[in-house]
């Protein structure tokens, strides 16, 4: 089993119905509902410490987390973060510079921390960031709500997370002088920029039917927004809005992969009938597809072939 | 620094007002305050797999989070629990069994696990549970309350997880057939029980002034009580209800060492008015000491003499 399957079976088990979407949503009161999100992020799984900043690391925990609040259509207000952390680290003061970078994007977005624990690890860093959030009540944007014939749609370009991941692997460092299309690459992955002011407007506009971020990758996400849906989709390759600092360091086929299956983008993925297309492409988000009634069935339409693709991004467990 | 110290610090720099008890508390409704707390269960600090019982494991990972729930004088509603685990661990079916002691306690409290995260983890098993509740507008038992002579009180025996850790560090183990006594300590460090009828029996007398849970050890929590209230305090060795197991496996002052310092018995341990004595020792609560007015400073009674102690319960960095 994978951890999604496992997620599926516990939810199953012990008949969890708040679990399985980007945010828990809570009735918090007559007007708004409490969203909550929690996300890892472990040393050698999600991150390396040679090319870790760790200013950018505390930034990038809080924004995994504050993602989740936007693929919901909500905002954020107050964080919490635990953190287990080996001696040697503790020792070198790397704390304070990730904490540094944690504040600086929590300020920028008014959510207060308000809790947290500090453990010491073994070997290892590990974290644990959970944001708290609020929506109008019933208004939380869900995974499962997307219907066959609406158009599926990209808040920005994807596969540059991906990207910056390979240059990583490859040698490359963001303090160094790296040329810049590089720097943009390295800062897509070690820097992601949650897209609350988007999902906002994604809100206001009430005409989105299902979301979810970037996180895993795009073949995976829309492949959760299908299996919580009951739908299938079909995407075409030549509308992907790739990364276009891509095309300076990888194959075309690279950056296929990196845009279908790479992940840690961020963007908003979602669904909206067709006749919103004219305003949501007016306000820069990309049709990338089409949702379909064929329950857990992917296409790719790819130079005028068709043909199934797996969900293939991230996951922990096989 | 200490962890103590480095939050302290981090709490000034960044003007966190809602960090430093056992939850934080944020207004919810016109009605109701939101509590929220997190806590880190790490592989070889907090517990050791070749002892573990997984199904104890994940009732122990959500029984201290609801202890801080109970330790501010609220009640649990939801929660989270986050796991980084190895692949063997995976494989292997521990977080089946983690889930039952989990799910054992959670609905035992009517407790609805709402979300979390799964990460593999490339070595050591490491847990972040969060749990959120609520309290009356304007009710949670803060510790940073307590008053110069008010008494001291435990709601039940303490040492008795710190003497089940020794017998778990000598080799006996909760599986298998060992005396009563002793499983009834190997369960005091392996199942310890989050007393939110207490907390909740001391809620609506309205008689506490301060209040905390004993995780790191009487010493410091007292300590913490005391560093937050700006004052200090005296105890008794001889009113100390220490555990009655400890006796027959422990020299008397290994017994007074383990009730001072050894932390994980989760009892409450809060301040109340003396005037209050009559009610709360009625109550089954025990009387330790006394609030005393010189800032950080507590003194131990034992045998007619009086010596200060510092704080020596459980700290990850030095």
């Amino acid at each position: 089993m994978n951890e999604f399957q496992f997620l599926d079976y516990i939810r199953e088990k012990y008949a969890l119905g708040k679990v399985g979407d980007d945010c828990a949503v809570l009735p918090q009161g007559p007007e708004t509902d409490l969203l909550i999100t929690a996300d890892m992020l472990v040393e050698d799984v999600d991150f390396r410490l040679e090319w870790a900043v760790p200013e950018l690391l505390g930034h990038k925990a809080l924004a995994v987390s504050l993602s989740d609040i936007a693929a919901m259509g909500g905002s954020p207000t107050w964080a919490m973060i635990s953190i287990g952390i080996p001696d040697e680290l503790w020792a070198k003061g790397f704390l304070e510079r990730f904490y540094e970078g944690y504040f600086d994007l929590a300020s920028s977005h008014g959510v207060e921390l308000v809790g947290g624990d500090i453990s010491r690890m073994p070997k290892y860093l590990a974290v644990d960031s959970v944001v708290g959030g609020q929506v109008t009540r019933g208004n939380a944007i869900l995974r499962s709500t997307a219907a066959s014939g609406d158009a599926i749609f990209l808040s920005g370009s994807i596969g540059g997370a991906a990207g910056g991941l390979r240059l990583l692997e490859n040698g490359l460092r963001y303090e160094r002088n790296e040329s810049e299309p590089h720097r943009r690459l390295l800062l897509k992955q070690l820097r992601p920029q949650p897209e609350l002011l988007t999902a906002n407007s994604l809100q206001q506009l009430g005409l989105v039917t299902a979301m979810i971020d970037v996180s895993d990758g795009l073949s995976s996400d829309l492949g959760h927004i299908c299996h919580s849906s009951r739908k299938g989709a079909v995407i075409e390759a030549d509308l992907l809005p790739i990364d276009p600092d891509l095309y300076e360091n990888f194959s075309p086929n690279e950056c296929l992969q990196f845009a279908l299956n790479g992940g840690e983008d961020y963007r908003l993925l979602f669904t909206a009938p067709s006749k919103a297309i004219a305003t949501l492409t007016g306000m820069g988000a990309v049709r990338i597809g089409e949702i379909t009634s064929e329950i857990g069935r992917i296409d790719l339409v790819e130079g005028g072939n068709s043909r199934p693709i797996d969900p293939a991004g991230y996951q922990h467990f096989s």
